[in-house]
Order: C-alpha cells, then structure tokens, then sequence
C-alpha cells in the first residue's frame, strides 16, 4: 500500500449552484416536483433562467460538497471533476482548494460551460435542482489519477456519476484501482430517482465492490422497492458491509453486519435550505470513519454537518466544521 | 417633460461581490483596514482570490444595489453599469432584470472582465471591501442614455464614480440631462477616503447641481473637514436643498431647508454582514420621496431596508421589501 496522503477521495460532478428564493406558484409554473434533481440541457437552462429571480452562486456539487465537509472538519480530502476553463470553474477550483481540498483535475479548454444547477428554495426551505451538466460531460476514466486513488483510505463516488456511461466508466476505474490497492470504496445512491434509472446497475455495483453505502430512507426503500424502511435496511444489511441511512428529522442509522446504531437528529433553530445536507452528513460520517471512530459518534459528526449546512444557503459549510464539533464535544 | 417611465435611475460601478468570511488575522497578514473599500489592480486581485477562503458571489455595486432595492419597493428603477460579456457579466444583467430593474448598457465585448469586489467579512460583520474595477473603465459618457435620464424623476449616483475621468464624465453628462429635463439628481459620497480623494471636486458639485445629497456620518465629517457631526450638518444644510445623513445605529437625520427629521435606527436581531446598508436606505429613501411621502416615511422606509440587508450575507435584499414594508405598516 503506498502512502496515505488522503483521507477521503470524491468523485463527482463539478457544479456551480445559482440559488434562488422561489414562491410554491414558480414550481407549479414550471411544472417541477418539489424536492427533485432534473437534468436540464441547455436551451432549458436558457429559459429557466430568464424566468428566475435574483440568485447568488456558490461552489456545490454532491461529492464536491463532501470533499469540502471533509476537509472543513480538518480530514485531508481530494476530488476528481470536470470543470471549464472559463469563470464559473475558476470559482469552482479557487473554492475547492482555499477549503484545503487537492484538486488537479485538468479543465476544459472547449466544449461546454461550467456546470450549473438551478437551485430553487421554496418558502418550506426545500430545494429543488434543476442541473445542467455543461462540462462535467468530459470527465472520463482518463480523469481517474491512479496515484491519488491508491493513496485515499476511502473512494467516495455519487451515484449521479451513473446517468453518462463516461463517468460510469470512470466511477468503475476508480474502484478498481481502490480495490486492487486494498483501499475501501463508498458510494452515495444521490437520488431516488437516479436509483429508479440504475437499479440494477446500483444493485450489482454493491453487492459486487463498495464498502460503505450512503442512501436516505426515500433511496433504499427504492433501491429495494419496498415502503418498509426495515425491510430495505434488513436487505442492505447483507448487501454491503456497512450501510449509512438518514432519515432526515428522524437522525440515521447505520447497519454493520450485526451491529445496529440508531442515532437521533440534532435540534436545529431554523431550517433555512437542506441543500447539501446528505453531502455534508456523508463528509462527517468518513471524517469520522477513517479516523477509525465509533459508528455512533461517525453519525453524530455526519449530523452535526448536516444541521449546520441547512441552517443557512449554500451547500457548503460557512463555519470549520472542526471548531464546530469541538464547541459540541465531538471532537 | 417626457413621460415619467422611472422613479430612480442609478448609475455606478457593476460589481460581482466575491464574499468570504475572515478572521482578523487575516484583515492584519494583508494590511487591510477595516471597513474600508480598496480599489486593487489585476495582479492583487489574483493575489488576494488565492489567499482567501471559499466564497459566494452575489451581485453588487453600491448605486446597482440601490436600484435592485427601488424595484423591490415596487419602485421604477433603471440602471447605467459597465459590464463586459462574459459569465459574471451575465449573471450581473441577470440579476438586475429578473429584479425588475432596466439595465440596458451594453457589454463590452473586449477588455478586462466584469468588476469584482473581494469582500471580507470578519465576526464583528464589518466588511472590508477591495474592488478591481475590471470592464467598469469602459463606462463612458456615451453610456448615458438621453431619453432614460429624461424619463426618471430622480437620477443618482454613486461618488466612486469620480475615481476615473470618464466615469466622472458619464456623471456630469447625465446631470446636465437631468437638470436640463427639470428632473431632480442626486448623489451619495460613497466612502471617507472617496470623499479625501475628490473633496473639493464634491463639493462644486453638491453646490452647483444636485438637489439630494447621501453622506454617512463619517463621510460628511469628512467633506467639511470637521469632527462636529451638527457643524457638518448645518454646513450641508446651507449647500444642498435635501441633505439624509445616516449614522449606522444612531439612525439618521434629514434637513431640507430649515426642516430637520431625526429618525432612529430599527432594532435588528443579528447583524451578519453590513455590506449594502447606505445603498438600501438610499433606496428606501428615494423609493419614498418620488412618491411624495413625507420625510420621516421615507426615512423609515430607508431604514427598513438597511435593516434587511445587514441581516444576511449579500447586499441585495432577499426579501420583497414591498411586502416587509406592508408589514410593518410603512407601506
């Protein structure tokens, strides 16, 4: 095994987020379902965004979120994802490597923008995404830098990576090398509905060569097609060695072969936007996790993440996680 | 007089604000002073981005935020900016139009990118402001559009522009319009050290051409050269016919003639970042006047909207201020 020069590894699709406070008649004017991620080409990014209201930008992106998380709780973290070279991934690489996060990933000189997601946030602080890839469809295998790979304890991918076979490619070379150089392997299902797209792909992918799988109870209930939350904990419990289900409001729980830690959620004063908050649940948990903690208290740190990206806009922590936790004990 | 299309037509520097939070070691390590407004070349811009922490951006720029916050009033505003057409360019126009605000100077096509401000944000939330004025040299006197001047009831403008000879030109064409038109202007001094930098400059001005004047506290300090807030205040009186004079939380003070309207500030929760309080009671204030409301109301509603906009990150308003001001019965 050579070096361990990272904790935690990311994988995922390079976003800008442009947030934007909408009314619940915007979302029925739209025709969206609250709460979803669609993809969105470009002619629709167009028009969405004429219609939008005032937005303000920040840095997102599932697994770019967690490596931020990761390396905001002080854990050493890289990430793999496809940006343009132009202002937008200017942005997005100046935020990723100020949080102390290793990213190398080459830009795009031509094709596509930037990615962006239109992030919508209605009075209830729910968000609902509307993502256009832009550059992200360049990133390939060929991305896949083995060096950081083998010097990661944990490759965590975003099961969004699933909906372009390049990056699927690109996710399967990645835990290949993961694998053949006995690191562990992690994956986030990211969406119910990017589970209703991969089922089976999802399915095999774990049983066949991940180690710890993150999913919200609408994603393993999916993953499973059951509406028993402890049926589908019960079937991931022999799928994968450990599995990560939040619940939102009603905390997590994490199956370990036998084991089973149940932790509540944190109280949080106000709910501003959720976005983010599985990403950053995902970042406290491996923090935790590779530093060889308890489940229970990996939990606690993975909520602790979580209640404090929703309690303001933006997916990616506006404090260091790493103060924050010691303030809480956690640390 | 043509048709009165606009209450407020504001013409400044279009600003991408970059906003990070910082400790004061930080404002120290880079020989900051805080609270003050920096304009920074090229290569500190660089400099300084690759040093600071992760951020948001948001659209700025003192007189755009006024105008986005004339149009949340319900207001008419219109807006001269120079931006260039790039994506921060896009999102600045963006974020002005789905305001409700017309903002129809054309882009430059070549030349530096759109303006950037790198605001930083320390834990007392004082913000300390350095600006690379970018695409913003491109504004010229040929940016001033006749027939939008005709049409506002009030043109103002923001005292940076006095930094750079063309923006000074674009400013004293567009008064020459206004006054011509028998349309009232008016001007904000935007900053202690702007005021240093063109006292005498100011002056004439205020004297010769405008009938509304905005100065905080130390600003007006400044302009008369005295430490006497009322010797200040009585010295405007005699030179300017409306002179709104903010002093953070001791309120603000309005002459006009021998009137004077002392207002307090309003009681605020939390103040998170102080970015864009003058430039949202300015637009309170003159949302008000153009609709002929007595004084004190156009004062209250100056200091609603101050009150707003320090309470978040961002110096554009998140919030209707229509419906804040109905609310609190104001409106």
């Amino acid at each position: 095994m050579t070096d361990t020069r990272f904790d935690v590894l990311t994988i995922g699709n390079a976003i800008v987020d442009v947030i934007a406070r909408v009314g619940d008649d915007f979302i029925a004017r739209e025709k969206l379902v609250k709460g979803s991620m669609n993809l969105i080409d470009e002619a629709r990014a167009e028009q969405l965004y004429a219609v939008m209201g005032p937005a303000q930008e920040v840095s997102g992106g599932s697994a770019g979120n967690t490596a931020a998380g990761v390396a905001s709780f002080g854990g050493k973290a890289a990430y793999f994802g496809k940006i343009k070279k132009d202002q937008l991934g200017d942005i997005y690489r100046h935020d990723m490597r100020s949080q102390g996060v290793h990213f190398e990933t080459a830009a795009a000189t031509d094709g596509p923008a930037t990615a962006r997601s239109f992030i919508l946030v209605t009075p209830d602080s729910e968000r609902t995404m509307n993502t256009y890839l832009g550059a992200c469809v360049n990133l390939t295998a060929a991305d896949i830098d083995d060096a950081t790979v083998k010097a990661s304890r944990v490759t965590y991918m975003e099961g969004y990576l699933y909906d372009r076979p390049e990056a699927k490619d690109a996710f399967r070379r990645a835990s290949d090398i993961a694998r053949a150089a006995n690191r562990l392997t992690s994956v986030t299902l990211s969406d119910s509905f990017c589970v209703e797209r991969h089922r089976d792909d999802f399915l095999h992918l774990i049983r066949s060569r991940i180690d710890i799988v993150f999913a919200n109870e609408t994603e393993i209930k999916s993953l499973y097609q059951t509406q028993n939350f402890n049926g589908a904990m019960e079937a991931i419990r022999k799928d994968c060695a450990v599995a990560v289900l939040t619940r939102s409001e009603k905390g997590s729980v994490i199956v370990r072969g036998t084991e089973t830690v149940e932790v509540p959620a944190r109280a949080i004063a106000k709910v501003v936007d959720v976005t983010g908050a599985g990403d950053l649940y995902a970042a406290g948990f491996l923090f935790g996790f590779t530093r060889e903690m308890p489940l229970r208290r990996c939990a606690e740190l993975g909520g602790l993440a979580a209640a404090e990206v929703i309690s303001h806009v933006g997916a990616r922590p506006e404090v260091s996680l790493r103060e924050h936790a010691g303030e809480a004990g956690l640390l």
